[in-house]
């Protein structure tokens, strides 16, 4: 008796690990864990088997099931060999990892497939999320940095292999520092690790913000998506204003990218984007629209429709779930 | 006795028509000759039809060993009717003309295709040029305005139509008037519509310059690129100035460009381009460095090789030549 294999899907971050099982494009089991913070490769590589795991289990099935392995990953990668050679967010990737061989030992040699956590989150979109109607998208995902991925006609496109930086399009020529240590990219302005720099120095300088004490009742360290959430929510100004330097440059970095382009649509994802949500949307489309050459035919611009599961499940698309 | 029929390219420009005619992908006819300035469309069409037939006599054939013909025209097209809505530098093109049902019936019924000038030369250079050895590259047109094409994956890419634009991608948000109606466009400092429009406010208000005499000399009544050319050679500070300006806004626009696109090769063309060559692009080149996010693996930066026959050639690359 013939079974059809099932998928895995793999989106591994700085902060967690989510996994997907997929059959006939249909999740029949899913698992999240945090990242391990201990600095031991190998102990991030147990979570994701141990994850991939009790997805089977979700689904009913047992290791013979799976029949290939995406993952998705920050840092620089050599996909040939389904290595990580530096992965600056992941506790332990300093050095080369071979994520893919190591993965692959503990399923008794089945097929690993490695790429970029933001690639295959794209794809994901395009192939089961909002960006289905469309052959010619960008993926815009603003987070921590601001990450983006290519779909022409109908395919991921990564150029030489490092296509899709809009955080890195040139929003305003001198301005603000990146964190990549460029001035002026969107990033600097749209990058959450950029906005709490910026949020962390006006502090200094004494200015108001609800901001620092809002991540402190919550236990935290940084500020979060949800800590920016919260403080616009009650209307603090500095978050206004740092929402309104982010879209600002989104907003210009966008429209350069449509005037080259033309897409059909953008999609807006990422930590801070989903959970700001459609109003963050409309403040980016309304900063990009004065720069559009053809205003007459703007792109859609769409948000996640599969939100934190997008990158799982683009990593199982991408080895054909 | 079987003879392999022979294609025309023709590139209608404001100007001048230059045509050729290809066998084999070789030239084996060409002609040239001023557009006719009367304003009716039909002088235009008689024109066009005058420089292929001169083109075919030049290569000893006649109407009949025409198999097809390919034009590239500047405005906005109906690429499947063949026809252009507005190309408002050709005299008399105002109002839609049928472009390819009009050249087509003069040879009877031979098939017509149209497309855009710049999208034709890139193409052009592409498959018979400086672009032969890449199958992702931008073309940038530098001339009255700054145009622009895109292959990608060896072959054009138009978006919806109207992808490649990146004389309107955003170089200084704010900055210059651009043709466009917008600010701060690459255009707005690197056409040489934008440089001449602010060359004559600068000599208005008592700045300095041998452009306008030059310009004089010549018989002209606009900053040709061949002025430029002398006036820099000159050691023209203004000139200076207004290239510097130029090649830093193409400098962003290119990196933004290779950040999201991370092309293996730029070429840089149009009349301004070509003729200022080398020093321009290395200047392009110096300007763009700083802002590429992956700096150890910079496109290549390259002159056109077909210089203004790209544009016929390409219309010919077009339809099969």
């Amino acid at each position: 008796m013939a079974t059809t294999k099932v998928t895995a899907g793999v989106d591994l971050g700085g902060t967690k690990i989510q996994t997907v099982v997929l059959r006939d494009e249909e999740m029949v089991g899913s698992a999240r864990v945090p990242t391990p913070q201990t600095g031991d490769p190998s102990d991030v590589i147990d979570a994701i088997v141990g994850t991939i795991r009790t997805s089977l289990k979700a689904g009913a099935l047992a290791d013979a099931d799976l029949g290939r392995i995406g993952i998705g990953t920050p840092g620089e990668i050599d996909a040939r060999a389904g290595a990580v050679l530096l992965a600056a967010n992941v506790p332990g990737f300093t050095d080369r990892v071979e994520l893919g061989p190591r993965v692959s030992a503990a399923f008794d040699g089945v097929r690993v497939t490695v790429d970029n956590d933001v690639s295959v989150g794209v794809l994901g979109e395009h192939r089961r999320g909002a960006g289905r109607p469309f052959r010619n998208l960008l993926g815009v995902w603003v987070g921590t940095g601001v990450g983006g991925g290519l779909v022409i006609d109908g395919e991921l496109h990564d150029g030489r292999g490092t296509a899709g930086e809009i955080g890195h399009m040139v929003a305003k020529p001198g301005g603000r520092r990146c964190s990549c240590g460029r001035r002026g990219c969107v990033e600097a302005y749209a990058g959450r690790a950029s906005m709490e720099r910026r949020a962390r120095r006006l502090a200094e300088r004494g200015h108001r913000t609800s901001l620092f004490r809002i991540m402190r009742s919550r236990g935290r360290e940084r500020l979060t998506s949800g800590v920016y959430a919260t403080a616009l929510e009650g209307g603090d100004r500095m978050t206004q204003n740092l929402i309104e330097d982010a879209t600002w440059a989104l907003g210009i970095g966008l429209a350069s990218a449509q005037n080259l382009l033309d897409l059909e649509a953008i999609i807006v994802g990422g930590g801070l984007g989903d959970r700001l949500g459609q109003p963050f949307v409309d403040r980016v489309v309304a900063q990009m629209r004065p720069h559009l050459f053809v205003s007459a035919n703007p792109p859609a611009v769409v948000r996640t429709e599969l939100g934190d599961l997008g990158g799982a499940v683009g990593a199982a698309v991408l080895v054909g779930g």
